[in-house]
This record gives C-alpha cells, structure tokens and sequence, in this order.
C-alpha cells in the first residue's frame, strides 16, 4: 500500500513539491530516492552534520516517527525526468 | 547533446552507478536529480559543510571543472523507478 500522507507533508511542499518534483532552483527532487538515503539525510539535517540552515529550520522540531514518514512518501513518489 | 563522460566517472559509478541510479543501500540515486543542487551537494562534501568522510575522500581533489562535469552528467541521466 502506499504510504500515509505525512502530517508535516505541507512543510516540504513549497520547495519540494508533494511529488517530490523540485519547485525552486537550488532545491533537489526527492521522488524516487532511496528511502533510506532520504531518512539519513533528513537526520544529518536535524543534526547538523549537513549545515543548511534552510533544512535545519524545517526538520529542527521534527520527531523520527515524521522523519520516516517523509522519507517513506518521497521514496515512494515516481520521479519524472524534470528539466535538469 | 549529452553531456560528456566525466573523466572522473570511475570515482562515482560503483556506489551511484554509472547511470546514477544507486548501487549499494545508503547511497542515493543521482539520475535527473537537479544540476546545480548535485554541484552544491558535490562542494559542500569537498568542503565539509556535509560532514561525508567517504564523499572528502572521493571528492576531495577534484577541481571545480571535475565536480561541474559530473552534475552536467548525473543530472542528463533518466531517473528509473528503483527499489525505495
């Protein structure tokens, strides 16, 4: 079945896109990535091992239970050959 | 036309594929992924701003050209709906 629709889901969609399809320069496609890549990214985020201010402010409060949610959807998402 | 095949290639293809879809679990998939967000990506792992110890060894030396000629290529490849 394919995953629940995140709670936080809005939080990613203005850069993200809920497909998963970037929506502004600079922000990466996340449909089809690898789940796990994604939820290590998303830590790293959290964390600040990847130092982006941007992302830190989105995911900072986020619990891991939302984190596996986002990284469940996105994954989960088919990615299209958007323009490069 | 295409992009050329980065000389440096090698370097990437036995985690991210050639074709950059993802070769091993916890490496992400690089296919149509965004150009200038895979160059950024590529320059805060050579910097540390991604704190990646197995990316600075791999990216470490590479010149700004060398990391230019790999996003032009990973971003030119087809995403395929891999295993999430």
């Amino acid at each position: 079945a394919p995953p629940a629709r995140p709670a936080r889901l809005g939080l990613c969609a203005a850069c993200h896109g809920e497909d998963g399809m970037a929506r502004i320069p600079g922000a990466p496609n996340l449909a089809g990535q690898k789940r796990d890549y994604l939820r290590a990214a998303l830590a790293q985020y959290r964390d600040g091992r990847r130092d982006i201010p941007m992302m830190r402010a989105a995911v900072g409060p986020l619990t891991d239970a939302e984190l596996d949610q986002l990284a469940d959807w996105f994954s989960a998402q088919t990615p299209a050959k958007g323009a490069p």
